[in-house]
């Protein structure tokens, strides 16, 4: 058989096909079975369908290669002749099968999953007759059966019903036998085959059809239903969020059963080798004894700490501490396990790397690199640059906290401070972030359908489920504050309340969570700002003796040393630029004079300017300005104190610095003495069907030279008086909206006549530089002329994505719903760079600028210099820097070093 | 001396350094002098300087090479060798010297010329004792004295002046002494030299210098004003409007000067070998005994016709005719001459390919082709594209020239017909044109100043000159209306008046003039059809009978034969596409769907449709709108008889078909029983802030693929409907504004779906093709994504050049003055393509997309199509056709015709 049509690899018995580095063909679970069989531990065998099957499946109307259903009977028989076990074996113990899903990346939650396959009303015989357990063998049967009616044939809720149909068939068995609130656990054989009975018939009136009994027919379905669960809605959703590729496709692994519901020397558990919340090094995780691994991720029974099986399963919980030490060591990296115990001997079932918060990922990368297990480099990897941000969140401000009235807590499952209002259900906690509001999801449990509000949600609350439950699984992975399992709380979905103790609160009442210490708060909490921010901005002593902010600043410095790309900050003041500096930032991209304009009373210069009528009347009000523009700027290259400062001349068209209604013309006419007619008349005149393409940027000074005039005076007046103040200086003057050359050329023959006159007047000397802007596709289009002259580029990545997309950022929210639905946007392009559109333009700039100027400096100063996938992308293009808002500074630093670190 | 470092090019005595394949570095005089000289011509002895020194002076702070006075020199070693003259000789014959510009192609009267250079109080007495004829020497020197004044001193009219200085000293010493109307010629001797002692004082006065004496100086000062003048004003105005690029530079032509005002047997003129205004094979000119040519150009004495010459030069005459001969034999094209009779000695001045109207290269090439002197596919390049239209421009109606009361008439000059205000001054004209005006431009005579005001006018009359004036020349290069010499009219610029008899009009009052037939009519004037379109539209017998419509239809048919580039046409209703195919274009390129919008009481539908609040709602709108489309597209097809259409779907904004005013939108509601605030609400909502980037093209058919469903049933309703007629069709339908090729997948399913629908109700089948409009850069970089689906692009040149320059054609009207006046766009993008910018992206997305379909079919369709030198452009990438409105398909046809014989 030729290596390419090799669809299914096998593993047991210490040998597999496969290994951990085949995760684009066997997926993550897939080859990190086969990896750990390879390494010895004790995994039940089984084997993997790969991806290639998936996207032959899709690619072929839903069908199969030729030759696989030979290869996964091989694969059967191969789990036989390793356990001595038969399929569908009705007179000794039947071989039953786990069927997984397993993407290139995990997707928890989002993929289906069936166990116990191969069970029907004879094999449940012979298992109950092999084991001597028939509650045993019977609960199996009951769990197979609803979990196959639910993923592979569909009986799901309906429309108007609250809970799922095979949940009410027990419950309502339960009330009618006990009550309510009796465990799974304590129904008898007699229960649990009503149960089954009575499943036979929901699958029989919900799908016209009786439950398959042919195991084989079964296991065709179950993997029919995993490549079917690609293309749900959850897992579309799930992709979207996080730009996984649909074509990757999943692999399905079919593993033979292992049982940690046998008993009580049976159990399941999931456990981190690190704790993913805080990153401390302690063997975190939850067990339940008696139960299969569903049963504790699901949420439903609140399962015991790990630490408790030492007690319970002595054996086994030593064995599992040494696979924790083999894993740590062999993978470098936390791992995230899923295992079972079944009669007392310890069965792997599941190993990856463990998702982990911010604040967590910080400490184990510090760690694992005093540990000797990674370098320093790779500790710069571990820390996931998206996330960073996370650690400079504000945290509850102590204060406040004192005197907060406490409502309950919960297990601490996602670090950090969040108020909100609370809402019990995904939907309107959606629609309430859609209008605006802070969200604090509120549920009994989560599961998948609840993802949506989740992504809404700023926290997360659910009663029960522990740290390993869906909730906090996937607020982890988001970011999101979280306190799980706070069991005080009763939710009344119904009523939209919920209660502890005698205190009621409504749907859009306030609650404060802290996911730090798992405390809930009555109201909104006052914040403060993170041990980093009070650290490196508000220079507090405390802060900077925790591990946190120390552990910070050595990241940063790792990413000083690994980083190629340059991180510089757009600022318009000297705060901005001085924290920005505290975050790293080697100087400014980006100020927008115009900012300034609104400050104070100089806005009425700026709208004398406008209105003038003559060049003398516009000179007059330009005359006034200066002094504001000059003393602006004096502050910034007092704050940057010799790290250069990119300053863009106006870019916004004058309409934008008029009063729009009659009253405010009014006023403004009588201040300069004016008509208010004639105030009207101007903002009619400057009136733009679209100004986004209209007179703006360089345009402006082409046309009135003299605002450039009055502005690069300004520059060049204070970089003059800082020199003479003994304070070193870099401006770099940047023309905006530059689609032509000789646009350029004007506008630098002002800048450098200006510099030239104002250095001779104040009888000094400075080096600048004077560069452009490239935001229309004619820019980078012309880069090769344009570099000729100009000493720098700066992309403006928002303008040039308005222009390149034709999509004007402001009115894309009427089609915007539509496109994401719909799939267009690879990802909003205003918040990571369009690689394929925008990208190109950048490359084809970046080429021909440095084809005639190969010391070119080029940059970003767009929204998304502080998009990580947009600094990977800046740093491929071997751009010198990116340019963000203050606080995006350290994300972009890590961004950079790990495109540099990935690079090598 | 290595050739790189020749700057001096001789000619004389039938040898030359220089040929007329040398234009680049020659100039068209230079080297036609050469080239005259070389075929044995009667050319006055010379040297060329090169373009190269133009070149060279300018990049080096207004410098020469090192060598060039050497070589200078030497040229004029040359001429003193050839003629037996020395240069300055105060003895005998003293050698006196002409120097012209001469650019690579002609600028007629944009550059400054000296004659007679070589003059002073010395050498004027050798002159006057060597040819016996004081006054004829005092004239020369007088001569001299004004132009270099003028031209190389700079002594010329003040503001407030109303002519030249040098003019106002003659015109006062005419009339102290005669009377104002004395002819030059009639002043004697001693009248002439108190003129030269007045312009001596002038000169001190304005200048503050006496005039130079020495020749050598004379000749550096005439050098360097010619190469200064190649930046005056007058040249880079009409650099700008012919683009020609400042790089050319223009040369320096130094000859020795013959004169045609030694007495009665000696004369100069100016002649066509055909005549340029209707191409008759005549020979056509000009001539003025006793005069230097500047006489005959200037317009201030009304010359002779040519034919006159056989009276008073008859020897001269019969060698001018055999000139005329060789000369249209060598240069195998109707050839503009000067030529000067010295004492009954013939000298050519200057041949150049003559400029003529549309209509005349019509004949010229088509006889020309008769005669054998050139192949039909030179006949194509002989015909003029950009003046093409000419030929369709409306004449005057018959019946209304019948009842038209007849103002004057003139001399022929520029055929058609124009009504107008007239407007004596170039700088009111211009204004009165910029204000929407239709304007005359009417003066004594006209002058490069007067450029701007010929270009705003749409017709010039003159009083003065005659068909060899600056007038008639301008106005047949521009294919103005022209007529001059009307000598029976009076201007009186001061008081803005003109009259004829007892008839005074004045500024603003209409009159109408006929260049055809030179007669000039009062008031507005009906016109009818040109012969062309009476012949191809209106089927007018008689018309096609003329020889100007069977030229154009032979034409027309040599473009078929040569081009590769296919012309279609942009369309919207029947009677458009059938006007087009008359005009011979092979299909319809674009129909823009929504123009239909407005036509009858549809527009109630559409706009019940933008105001649908349920789809329920919006299907039902759309449901009433699609029998109208249906029977738009029957027609559609129906008249293109099986040429193929593109059809666009839906692409403007739908605000833009909603009423804006409160009135409006009150009836709207009252007739489709909404409440008016309804109405209201939902344009505030769909109101933009950039609606070019908005919501519209291929989005509004994301969010409302109802839209896309009815469109495109109708188009394929129609389709079938007329299969079954048995009418041929070719639908090929155009997606809008796709920059994401999952847009177009998305799209082209629901024209797929909809098709195949429609053809299964209707039992029957065709072929059709899906494609799209590349009008954002983003759908030109990812052309390939797109190609992999779509069957064919056509460019959208229009919002392509709006997003690719980020520049919003309604909004550039603010900037547009100033980025002319400051040389930034090289042409009014949106006239004709920026090829360095939107050509790139056109090249990449053709590259691109023919990369994964070579079979792509590509045109244009933006307004671009009817421009030439887009064509062109087109024709050089490669693309399949062009699309234009109907009345510019010939333009485009010849244009592509041309590329495709100049391409071989």
């Amino acid at each position: 058989m030729a290596n390419s049509d090799k669809y299914v690899y096998h593993f047991g018995n210490g040998k597999a096909d496969g290994g951990g580095t085949m995760k684009d063909l066997l997926g993550g679970k897939g080859a990190n079975l086969a990896e750990m069989t390879s390494i010895g531990l004790p995994v039940p065998p089984g084997f993997t369908i790969t991806t290639e099957v998936c996207r032959y499946y899709y690619a072929n109307g839903q069908t199969y290669p030729s030759t696989l259903d030979a290869q996964i009977q091989e694969g059967i028989t191969n789990c036989e002749n390793i356990m001595g076990y038969k399929f569908g074996d009705s007179e000794n113990f039947p071989l039953l099968l786990s069927v997984r899903s397993g993407a290139r990346e995990s997707m928890p939650g989002m993929m289906d999953t069936v166990l116990n396959l191969g069970l029907n009303d004879q094999t449940v015989q012979a298992l109950a007759k092999a084991t001597g357990n028939e509650r045993f063998a019977w609960d199996c049967y009951r769990r197979f059966f609803q979990m196959y009616g639910d993923v592979v044939l569909g009986v799901q809720k309906l429309e108007g019903e609250d809970e799922e149909p095979f949940e009410t068939v027990i419950h309502k068995l339960k009330e009618e036998r006990y009550h309510k609130d009796i465990l799974d656990s304590d129904l008898n054989v007699d229960d649990i085959k009503d149960l089954v009975s009575q499943f036979k018939t929901l699958v029989k009136e919900r799908t016209g059809h009786d439950f398959p009994t042919d195991p084989w027919e079964q296991l065709k379905g179950a993997i029919g239903a995993v490549f079917g669960s690609w293309m749900n809605d959850r897992a579309i959703v799930y992709r979207r969020k996080y730009h996984i590729p649909a074509e990757w496709g999943t692999a399905v692994n079919v593993q033979v059963m292992v049982y940690g519901n046998t008993g009580e020397n049976s159990g399941s558990g999931v456990a981190f080798t690190r704790n993913p919340a805080n990153g401390i090094n302690e063997f975190y995780g939850e067990f339940l004894i008696n139960a299969q691994g569903e049963d504790v991720v699901a949420g439903v029974r609140t399962p015991e700490p790990i630490a408790e099986m030492a007690a319970h399963l002595p054996e086994a919980f030593e064995q599992l501490l040494k696979v924790r030490e083999i894993l740590e060591k062999h993978y470098k990296n936390v791992q995230d396990i899923e295992f079972t115990i079944q009669d007392g001997k310890l069965f792997m079932l599941q190993t990856r790397n463990g998702k982990r918060t911010a604040a967590a990922a910080l400490k184990i990368a510090a760690d694992l690199v005093k540990e000797g297990l990674i370098d320093w480099k790779t500790g710069i990897l571990y820390n996931p640059a998206d996330q960073l941000e996370q650690l400079l969140a504000p945290i509850f401000d102590g204060k406040a906290v004192q005197s907060a009235v406490r409502v309950a807590s919960g297990l601490p499952a996602g670090p950090g401070a969040a108020s909100g209002k609370i809402y019990l259900n995904a939907d309107r906690a959606e629609a309430a972030a859609a209008n605006g509001e802070r969200v604090l999801l509120v549920r009994l449990e989560t599961s998948p359908e609840d993802l949506r509000g989740m992504i809404a949600a700023d926290g997360i609350l659910t009663c029960r489920g522990g740290v390993s439950s869906h909730a906090a699984l996937v607020a982890r992975q988001m970011g999101k504050v979280c306190i799980c399992g706070a069991s005080a709380i009763d939710v009344d979905y119904a009523a939209r309340t919920i209660t502890t103790g005698e205190k009621t609160y409504k749907e859009g009442d306030y609650l404060s969570i802290d996911g730090t210490s798992g405390i809930i708060y009555e109201g909104e909490l006052l914040t403060a700002p993170s041990e980093i921010i009070a650290g490196l901005i508000h220079n507090d002593e405390a802060a900077r003796t925790t591990e946190k902010f120390q552990n910070f600043v050595q990241l940063m410095d790792w990413c000083g040393q690994a980083a190629k790309l340059g991180v510089r900050t757009n600022a318009d003041t000297p705060d901005q630029a001085a924290a920005a500096i505290a975050f790293g930032a080697q100087g400014i991209g980006l100020v927008r004079t115009e900012h300034m304009f609104f400050e104070g009373d100089r806005i009425d210069a700026v709208r004398e300017m406008i209105l003038a009528e003559t060049l003398a009347e516009r000179e007059k009000a330009l005359a006034k300005l200066l002094p504001h523009q000059r003393g602006d700027f004096h502050g910034i290259f007092k704050a940057l104190a010799g790290k250069p400062a990119t300053i863009r001349l106006l870019d916004p068209p004058l309409h934008e610095f008029l009063p729009q209604s009659r009253e405010q013309q009014e006023d403004l006419a009588k201040k300069l003495g004016l008509s208010a007619d004639h105030v009207a008349r101007r903002v009619t005149e400057l009136h733009e069907a679209n100004p986004m393409l209209g007179h703006r940027g360089c345009r402006l000074a082409i046309s009135h030279p003299e605002i450039a005039e009055m502005q690069v005076r300004a520059i060049f007046e204070a970089a003059a008086d800082c020199v003479k103040e003994g304070i070193e200086v870099h401006p770099e003057v940047m023309i905006p909206l530059v689609g032509f050359a000789r646009e350029f050329e004007l506008q630098s023959e002002i800048v450098r006549r200006i510099a030239a006159l104002v250095m001779e007047e104040k009888g000094v000397s400075f080096e600048y530089k004077v560069g452009t802007m490239i935001e229309v596709p004619r820019g980078a289009l012309a880069a090769d002329k344009i570099a000729a002259q100009a000493e720098f580029f700066s992309f403006g990545t928002n303008d040039l994505t308005q222009t390149t997309l034709g999509v004007s950022r402001d009115d894309m929210g009427s089609f915007f719903g539509a496109y994401t639905e719909a799939d267009i946007y690879p990802q909003n392009p205003f918040a990571s760079i369009d690689t394929e559109g925008v990208g190109s333009l950048m490359k084809i700039a970046t080429e021909k600028g440095r084809s005639v100027r190969p010391e070119l400096k080029i940059g970003i100063c767009g929204e998304h210099g502080g998009d990580p996938a947009s600094v990977r992308f800046c740093h491929s293009l071997g751009l010198d820097y990116v340019s963000c808002s203050p606080y995006r500074v350290p994300v972009a630093r890590l961004a950079a070093a790990q495109a540099a670190v990935a690079g090598n």
